[in-house]
């Protein structure tokens, strides 16, 4: 099947599924998970093609990992998948409604958005998150991951096709974009009226690729170049353990600390303090005064610097004279993912989270926890960068619509 | 100032209309009414400009109707600011939030979407209309009229800059693109980062155009391919009602019928009566067994008919051999806006509720009711016909997106 084909499967299959009920797709989830443990052979064996197509192509260990399977991860991912399971159906939730002056009876009530296409990098587990996210919350979904991961992901999709197929249920509604060439990617991101929405997983590349091919309408997810701001008077050893965590727990996640700004007063305190507990671990690039502050071992932030998600051991640094330039600072460089501010100051702490235009914005808490989880919304397909539709956090609600069900006694207008 | 000028003017005036209070916003729409109101003259001489323009480029004369101002339409458009004056303000808005395991204090708070961009064709109070929901929603607008109404547009934002500049408001909030060339309005399509949402308002060329060529996020809006299904049992008088409602109460809408589709088992008997209503007024183009039934007066439909929005006093009609073909008709040819079904069964009014995937579905009453006043939403900005952000009437809570705040007491994760 060509992408048009496989789209249009999907799209059919959305059909029966938006009006499937819930035990059904309960059911189902419930056969991919026990199927995903009975076929750990088989799974590992695919993903071997694909690693050791790896290790013929240099791909590096790092990388490498990401794309492995385990049994253990295979297990993880079964338990993901009975989690989703667990989770409350987002669809045919009344929203709201009422009698109208004319008398008609309005409800709206949340629909799946349809087809959902996602367009990812290598990590095999997305291929079965995104697919059983989508399933969930009623719609069909378009995968289309990595060619490094296709051996992976034929048959990790198999294994959930077939744990359909024996419960009686639609697999039509999990698609997998098998040619992996770049034009098939492109050709998805103009599927309009196939494809309802698009959602890229990856890095900054492939989401402004998506961004600016699409026709389809698009979530853009997950680019985090994050700050956060240690004001006059913030509490230093509180600022210091939260930059550390922000910084180093896990630096290739979104919500990572990528530039730290600091308050000019209390610069000559705190940086040296930074540079004792990170350095050795910690890349720093700073602004002029850094350098002045902190010497040698820190190396000079470029303008480009502050406009990137290094996603590794590397902290770009700034002071600043005030409040104002901070908020200034994050209003032209951030990706508007997740924001910090460590303060005393009630005055500091309002001016911050009001003017401060982003998903999540702290006060003296760490920007690692902008998740899904810790934000209360149950298992996540992504973090949104943009405004519409959905920001920050996406869990099964963010993947419904809502339509208006009128009932009338033959009102005109 | 060129466009991207123009939109980062835009932009900057946005940071600051996020966080002025509700009572400064309601005295500067207070302040546009009646500048609207005290500036009759100059606007209507304005407006005698473009009208003039419009005889020597032999424009017709409905279109002519929609450029013109009288000063009963200004002061209409005069009401109209004071009622969105009058509506709740949509921003700072608690929705949700609570204490997360961490301990953190989360709430998430409704925000403006920051800079609304306005691509519309003639109707000049279309350009009011947008500039003072943007304005009370907190949004700074960047507007985009057509060249035929370019003198009034000029005049009717001078009149609301110079009254928001007369209380001491940014006037800045409030951009028109006086530049109506084709390639402005491309270049406007892919403002990233300086346009948060680009709605366009106006016919199905333009509103493809922008879904075609925008990388910036899109609201679809407002076209209507809407349908009627007559089922076996319905109640034909009341059908009659509903169907001549629906086509011919104000054709031009976007909620208007423009397919009949009608059950085998009643169609001996209804087709004729509404030959016999509409017959004068509405052209009537059949399928074969509409032809069949109706005979002379009635052109054969072609598959492109099906397709269209006539926003005329044409109507399409099909006969259709049960439900299932009319939710499938539906499904292959709608745009997804509003359908209705006419039927005194339970279970047919649940099959269709259920399984037409519209932003509107009705039982026993016409289409025309799709509209934010109708359904409760006060003012409108248009009405989606996309599923994501919004779907249906669009009020000013959907010029709003949404931050998390957090506050904490140093949590790291």
């Amino acid at each position: 099947m060509d992408i048009r084909q496989l789209a249009a499967a999907a799209k059919e299959s959305a059909g029966r599924l938006a009006v499937t009920p819930t035990r059904d797709k309960d059911r189902a989830l419930s056969a991919i998970a026990e199927a995903l443990e009975k076929n750990m052979e088989p799974l590992l064996k695919a993903n071997e093609a694909d690693i050791e197509a790896a290790a013929q192509n240099g791909m590096s260990a790092a990388m490498t990992d990401r794309l492995r399977l385990t049994e253990e991860r295979i297990a993880g991912i079964a338990d993901a998948v009975r989690y989703v399971q667990s989770l409350p159906d987002p669809v045919g939730q009344v929203l709201g409604g009422g009698i109208n002056p004319a008398g008609l009876d309005i409800t709206r009530v949340s629909v799946p958005l349809g087809v959902v296409g996602i367009i990812f990098e290598s990590r095999p587990n997305v291929t079965v998150d995104c697919a059983v996210l989508c399933l969930k919350s009623g719609n069909a979904c378009v995968l289309r991951g990595g060619k490094e991961a296709l051996s992976s992901n034929r048959a990790l999709v198999a294994v959930m096709r077939g744990a359909l197929e024996s419960v009686g249920f639609d697999a039509g509604c999990i698609q997998l974009v098998e040619d992996t060439a770049r034009e098939t990617a492109a050709e998805m991101m103009k599927l309009n009226g196939l494809i309802d929405v698009l959602i890229p997983r990856g890095g900054p590349g492939l989401i402004a690729s998506v961004v600016k091919n699409a026709t389809v309408p698009v979530i853009e997810t997950g680019v985090g170049n994050c700050h956060i701001f240690v004001d006059e008077s913030a509490d230093l050893a509180m600022a210091l353990e939260i930059v550390d965590n922000a910084k180093t727990s896990r630096p290739s996640v979104c919500n990572a600390l990528e530039t730290l700004l600091v308050h000019r007063s209390c610069a000559d305190a705190f940086l040296p303090a930074v540079a004792e507990r990170l350095g050795g671990r910690v890349a720093l690039r700073g602004c002029p005064e850094t350098l002045r502050i902190l010497g040698e071992g820190v190396t000079a932030a470029t303008e480009e610097d502050f406009y990137t998600e290094f996603a590794d051991y590397i902290l770009a640094i700034k002071v600043v004279a005030e409040l104002g330039d901070a908020i200034e600072h994050i209003a032209k460089y951030s990706t508007h993912h997740s924001e910090a501010i460590i303060t005393r100051s009630l005055e500091s702490s309002r001016a911050f989270t009001a003017q401060v235009d982003s998903a999540a914005v702290y006060v003296n808490a760490s920007t690692r926890f902008t998740d899904g989880g810790e934000f209360g919304l149950g298992a996540e397909i992504g973090i949104s960068t943009q405004k519409l539709h959905a920001r920050g956090p996406m869990g099964l609600t963010h993947l419904t619509s809502y339509k208006y069900i009128v009932n009338g006694t033959g009102q005109i207008r």
